[in-house]
């Protein structure tokens, strides 16, 4: 849940009470996709994280990033 | 140095060995911002790190907005 589908890409935001809980929730995102070997670019605004998997590489959304986004959903 | 004047923000890419020494950097960064409480948008593309500053807010560049890049410069 939360992500939404973009133009070539897919995207979820997440907000936080503040800048230290986002950069908590950032580099638990970290840890999954440096496991998966599988990078969604990060965008950090205070206590908003955004989620970016782009799809354009493989021409469309993959088992990778599925697989990213449900451990996403589960930090 | 590395800072760009964009229209209404100060810009700095860094780029890194792999995404793993990019989260550090932004660790680190997170570390200054909280202390100057003053937070660039931080953007992390594997190994690419991007901060924006922006300077809408208050009408131009602020004395904070130099104290963080400074900062940041040293790191």
């Amino acid at each position: 849940p939360g992500w939404e589908l973009a133009e070539d890409a897919i995207v979820k935001t997440v907000r936080f009470a503040d800048f230290r809980e986002a950069m908590a929730f950032v580099n638990r995102v970290a840890e999954v996709a440096e496991e998966l070997n599988h990078h969604p670019d990060i965008t950090i605004r205070w206590n908003k994280v955004t989620l970016t998997q782009s799809t354009h590489v493989a021409g469309g959304l993959t088992e990778y990033d599925f697989r990213l986004a449900r451990r996403i959903n589960e930090l």
